[in-house]
């Protein structure tokens, strides 16, 4: 099961997941003046951030969206990441939010756990319904793979949906977090979570001690971290003596170097922003 | 605005949306051996069907996870499908089901609305909320772009989640409806739909009435017709006098050839089922 080395991993390494949201607009001029096209640069600037932290990190998570908005040469550079996090034996997931179902939903599984853009989890939109995840049980048994699904997400429209109150008061997400558990039961590695993950943002700490108490064995991908507002203690609610999630951070990370005009040494930067961000969880949830 | 593009290519040419979710298999061996790869197969493939029926559809939808699945080579069938087909001055709705918020949201829409992906429609899953629709909304204003966003599906796990029973006693996809419909309000045509539409689907009698009723200038995308079982009859009840929504059929048309062993015309035979589709439908809507 692929949590099982998650969770080795962040015993290791801490619950570091560096988000590869790489903009084009983030690469130091003086850098992507080397390259010929967009797409070399970001997967030249990709390689330079995971050289320099991949021995720190739990795992990278690259978001699709900002290498579909390149059109092809844009899937190129995500491929060509995937392939060189993969290589390296770094973990890695494919933040994608997909979602759809029967055949369509089997294509899906297919892109992104076989040929090109293979990766080791994709994060998953349920809306649609729990059949939304069924194609890709075969990869999780048979070929070490993984999901997160969407729960509870921390941006401002996040209530209009997920706080829909259901008629036994219970809201729309706890309801989607325990259908999702319920699946990953079937899942469940030595480390006693599952490889069916799930999807919590960290700036809400009433709920986020309400989820970890109802979704035990729900190992939790966190967003949310620096940029979109939350720390380490709203993280540590989350985590389950010291495991049980991993904490994304992408901008903060990629960005480091301009805080302190370092733009010659943008991976260095990345590094230490990733030491303290570590540092920073490790103490709380460690104590 | 979009949406009278569409409403007024409903009135000329029926309800027909053709579903390009081309899977190499689908393509008859005859004509896929011409081709050096299968992407260049589905490329091709694509073009003779929408050859032979671009003059009596009201557009077509092109499933990305079909393409996504080949890698890199799929992208590019991808990017070519939507080119040919806006080339020819057709309609066509990217079928992507995407929904993320912030600058990851931009993203998508810098995707899909603009460079190699440029489509009109693309649907949208809005779980994570209405800021997930929010980047999108220059491109309707100032592009001509329109949304389908995911309301109701026909899938077998759709209750799990869209029949969640709120504590008024009401469903969560008729909320979801009604926050799309608000939404929408902003963005009417002059044919008084709006171009942030509503993805339906079609085998659900008495839930079409009732979203037809609540959700007044919401445009509908109805899947569901035909390989997934529903018919003219259910169709129907999601129309307005004769109009305010397309219905989808792709194995349907694309695999027409099949059952009348006739691989060697698999076009015509595509031409005559689309034909007979829209001739059903537009009997019962038009009485």
């Amino acid at each position: 099961m692929v949590i099982d080395k998650l969770y080795e991993r962040v015993e290791k390494t801490g619950h570091v997941c560096l988000g590869l949201d790489t903009d084009f607009d983030y690469i130091p001029l003086n850098f992507a003046d080397n390259f010929s096209s967009k797409g070399e640069a970001i997967f030249e600037f990709n390689k330079k951030i995971i050289d320099a932290t991949r021995d720190i990190v739990a795992c990278y998570k690259v978001q699709i969206a900002y290498y579909e908005a390149l059109g092809v040469e844009g899937m190129i550079a995500f491929r060509n990441t995937l392939k060189y996090i993969r290589q390296n034996r770094n973990i890695v997931i494919s933040d994608v939010k997909r979602g759809d179902i029967a055949k369509t939903a089997e294509m899906y599984a297919r892109a992104h756990f076989e040929g090109d853009f293979e990766t080791d989890f994709v994060t998953i939109n349920a809306y649609m319904g729990m059949d939304t995840l069924e194609p890709f049980f075969p990869y999780i048994k048979e070929h070490g793979k993984g999901l997160f699904a969407l729960i509870r997400t921390s941006n401002r429209g996040a209530p209009d949906i997920q706080n829909f109150l259901g008629k036994d008061g219970e809201k729309l997400y706890t309801h989607m977090g325990r259908k999702i558990q319920d699946m990953g039961s079937h899942f469940r590695g030595q480390c006693g979570y599952s490889s069916i993950g799930g999807v919590v943002g960290c700036t809400h700490i009433e709920e986020g001690i309400e989820l970890r108490k109802e979704l035990g064995s729900t190992f939790f991908l966190i967003p949310g971290y620096g940029a979109q507002g939350g720390g380490a203690k709203e993280v540590a609610v989350y985590l389950k003596s010291g495991n049980g999630g991993i904490v994304n951070s992408s901008r903060g990370i990629l960005l480091a170097y301009k805080k302190q005009n370092r733009s010659e040494e943008f991976e260095i930067c990345a590094r230490e922003e990733t030491e303290r961000m570590r540092e920073d969880i490790l103490k709380i949830v460690k104590g």
